[in-house]
């Protein structure tokens, strides 16, 4: 059984892609004829959206497979939305941080960047239209997020019940955005559990919790099952922030292709710095870290820092303690053994991803 | 019965206040119980759509009612998804445009970027806190459009058509701001014929033929009536954008509520740069438009020779002859004599509003 599960799982992946290929295909046929810098609009969109682990899709359809779910057309759909939900999200997090790369590849408004310095337009200029063309393909594809889950065939009930789970998405994660952005202008460091509450918000819940219940109740699950899949979600998700705010200063830039200077750099508020900022080591820490012209030195003495205060040890702990606890939730009668083996699996490779 | 109509028509703008309200109280709720600075965000946008005309809902209505529809309540809600969508498109657009004034007073970015700034920050960081927020608040007002439409008691073939109409809205409206962004990259000024075009994918469909369209749709008329109030709306859209262009420039700032120099410092281009750029004079033009540091001395001269070039009365011929191609379409015999009516007066007020 438990086999039948993975193949129907891979056989939904292949399915994701092939719908996001149609969906793709549709709206480069309508955008070609508006105009055809519409049309490299939707190509650079397109293009942003592939290389990615399409782990929401995964999500939704271990759930919902394992739940015993069998349409695996809808299911890919309600996983496509999420995908392009995550592709608006992060195209408007790139224009709101300023950034112009990711994954070490030019992003939306990388391209775009590109073409108007290449044009000879003042670097100034360039950026700005970098992120004015990332702010519409972000909206592009936040609109295509909804008209996706609009076209999974199943009842109105259980339609109603998805875009609600992918409204609550939206809102939490723009509200953990704003807290983000707040954060980004308080002198010093919020406490740790803000932290972790603005990374709840701001992604734990569209990618774990949010996908798992979809998963969930497109298979019909009871309630209860769907409550305890989100908790799981809730936790994992913020297993893998913290993870992700390590990755950030101690990552192999070769394995996360993202720089381990950047989060530095910025002076990023993550799980690392704020507990840094409790220890004496902040009045160092506080002068190297949040500047522009920040050099390897200093990021390799910050990171010195971050090992020798603790933060490092403390930002493993807690993430070892969410994943743990991610976990106790598989032990609900809700969640059948199969479920809970994949789940398993999600956890660790989330905490243990870029090592 | 015409009467009747008008007052059903009345009846159903206070139920899309209603519904906006209510849209609005559940959000404020909810972003309450995430911080309260969410709460003041969503309280931000919510006054960003009070003091307009709502003009969508309006136009929703007045088709709705005219061909029969007698749901108010869900007429009120189709008009209210418009006037969300409406809202996060402007925010949207005033980001990119790094505009922070709208009708005289401080827009969603204004707001944010005011508090930075009381808050001591420099103009730079002030500036971008208020672009960042105005990013939040567009995904959230759109995300609220498609919502709102879910909430619609309907027949889900209904549905669908109204979900699809609304996502054409998204669509054109992205393609005619991309053209814009791109036009304020060029050197020169595009020929006329494509500021229309943008002008119309940008603002008119959504404006105007797509909540004619929905609320010909949701009273449940034919393909024939549907089209040609399309038509109708493609038309009234493009006279209105025109007529836009002319209060840019020569409109009476208390009565547009926008100053009559924005255009010009930005050196927009519109139908009457447009056309301006074909004649002699734009030798003088050019060197004046466009230049964050003018003088009101330089946009009266600015004004002067749009003047005599014959660009004023060029664009005021044309949206003259935009309204009566749009008229010609309420001749169709799919259009019921009231709603025929109803809509000359949109027409009417459309071209005539800043007088």
């Amino acid at each position: 059984m438990e086999t039948e599960h993975l193949l129907d799982e891979r056989i939904g992946q292949k399915q994701v892609d092939r719908v996001l290929d149609g969906f793709f295909a549709a709206a480069k046929e309508r955008a070609e004829r508006i105009s055809s810098s519409y049309l490299s609009l939707w190509e650079t969109l397109e293009k942003s959206t592939v290389g990615g682990k399409r782990l929401r899709p995964q999500i939704v359809l271990a759930a919902y497979t394992q739940l015993g779910g069998t349409d695996l057309e809808a299911a890919a759909r309600v996983g496509a939305a999420f995908e392009l939900l995550h592709t608006a999200l992060i195209v408007h997090d790139d224009v709101i941080d300023l950034d112009f790369v990711r994954r070490g590849q030019d992003n939306v408004s990388g391209v775009y960047r590109r073409m108007a310095e290449t044009a000879g337009e003042p670097a100034e200029v360039a950026r700005h239209r970098g992120l004015s063309v990332g702010i519409i393909a972000g909206d592009l594809a936040l609109t295509g997020a909804f008209r996706m889950l609009d076209s999974v065939t199943t009842d109105p009930g259980t339609r109603e019940l998805l875009a609600g789970i992918l409204d609550e998405a939206v809102f939490a994660s723009a509200g953990g955005e704003l807290i983000d952005v707040d954060f980004s202008f308080s002198p010093g460091a919020p406490p740790v559990t803000e932290i972790l509450d603005m990374e709840r918000l701001k992604t734990a819940v569209y990618s774990f919790e949010a996908p798992l219940r979809a998963g969930a109740v497109l298979a019909g699950a009871g309630a209860d099952a769907v409550a305890a899949l989100g908790r799981f979600g809730r936790d994992t998700g913020i297993a893998y922030q913290v993870v992700d705010d390590l990755l950030g200063v101690f990552g192999n830039e070769s394995a996360t292709g993202k720089s381990s200077m950047g989060d530095l750099r910025e002076g990023k508020r993550t799980v690392l710095i704020a507990y840094a900022a409790q220890t004496p080591c902040w009045a160092e820490l506080s002068g190297l870290i949040g500047r522009p012209d920040m050099c390897p030195g200093d990021a390799d003495r910050a990171r010195e820092i971050l090992v020798d205060c603790g933060a490092q040890d403390y930002a493993q702990d807690l993430a070892a303690q969410y994943a743990s606890s991610a976990r106790s939730h598989l032990a609900s009668s809700d969640v059948p053994a199969g479920l809970a083996a994949a789940l398993d699996d999600i956890v660790s490779s989330s905490v243990n991803r870029g090592r």
